[in-house]
């Protein structure tokens, strides 16, 4: 390659990451702002998040059009080819994670100013969930593939908080059904946090794929125990 | 190109498209199966749909593998460019629909012999779903955009029958609380034969893309009306 298309390679390559770095922005103002309408109802917060959601789709399409026209073009190897590929992959995970902040914002606005008490449970696995992501984000700027393995590790954790949770709506359903609906949608709401929480470790198998070349075989640690649990014993 | 790379780039675009065939009648098979244990409960054939699990993800890696590599070394324009873009595109809605189909099965063998007469209208949504991934996947193979325009506009029927069987299962744990858990597990598994249509939805706008080079930018029709519905009258 002459200079010339060196620097052009070297500027493609940067306004790549600049895009990933643009979307990841965007996925945590959208989670932030689903923690927030899940802590204090707020319908017009909760109607922006729907609004946004066509951005990260954009973006993301953008970020696989460039990605595809380095591979095409520039045929990088070893490293910076695998920095395109997980710049897909990242982007990939944060359109699905912008996804599910739009699925929270229309049972928000669905569950209205109910069951108000009862969302502090879920509150808290949205910011186990939101941190996540934002560190696996890190992780992926810093490529840091420690850090990225930190993030792995915590979706052990974030998988107990949800099946905890999801007992407590299922006994909450059992002694008040008047409130089955709205624990329904809650019950759904922890579900998408919990998703959210396997895409950032997804991210960081990325990093971790990125900075040491070797894919991830190992399993994602799944705890999640919800899909496989019977009914309490009745009172 | 000599004539001996035509070939052998020729070679490569059919290989593409059987790997994606291969993958499209694993996933047929994955939600059959689903569907007979729903129908039957049968603990060893949902085991068997986890074991299956992994081949769906080799197989979309091994697409993508050959996708780009057939845009970097081969640099397809046009039509043939839409094909390899498309087999990707396919390829992914297919693993995440095998991931559906895996998500049911977990629930499946956590029923048991659980509400066996209450599972049928879940039956009829599986059986819906699955005609139009189906159907989709022959649209994709005959390049035929107007099968997958039908396809496409299967999905508001497939939403109004799980809005339906949303409403059913609410009113069903209702009446019946002992049933709350059983009743979450079909909830979910519900959502999951609903979200497999969206796929299908999916693969059929790719369709109309690779024949078109036309993005679809319309909106995919919405008619899910259960993540914003509220508390039923309570009798």
């Amino acid at each position: 390659m002459s200079d010339h298309m060196i620097r052009q390679y070297e500027d493609e390559l940067r306004s790549l990451r600049e895009m990933v770095l643009a979307m990841g922005s965007l996925t945590g103002e959208q989670l932030d702002a689903a923690i927030a309408a899940s802590e204090h109802p707020d319908a017009a917060l909760a109607a922006r998040i729907i609004e946004r959601e066509p951005d990260a789709d954009r973006l993301e399409h953008q970020i696989d059009h460039l990605a595809i026209r380095l591979l095409a073009l520039r045929q990088p190897v070893a490293i910076d080819l695998r920095e395109v590929l997980s710049a897909r992959r990242v982007a990939g995970e944060l359109q699905r994670i912008c996804d599910y902040a739009e699925n929270l914002a229309k049972r928000l606005i669905a569950l209205g100013e109910a069951d108000v008490e009862a969302r502090r449970s879920l509150v808290s696995i949205g910011r186990f969930a939101t941190a996540m992501v934002k560190d696996a984000m890190h992780a992926y700027f810093a490529e840091d593939a420690g850090e990225a393995q930190k993030v792995w590790n915590r979706d052990r954790e974030l998988d107990a908080m949800y099946t905890s949770l999801f007992r407590e709506l299922i006994t909450y359903m059992i002694e008040d059904p008047r409130r089955i609906m709205a624990a329904t949608h809650m019950l759904f709401m922890a579900r998408d946090f919990e998703r959210v929480g396997d895409r950032a470790t997804n991210i960081a198998e990325a990093v971790r794929y990125t900075v040491s070349g070797v894919p991830v075989e190992e399993e994602r640690p799944k705890a999640d125990a919800t899909k496989s649990m019977v009914m309490p014993t009745m009172p």
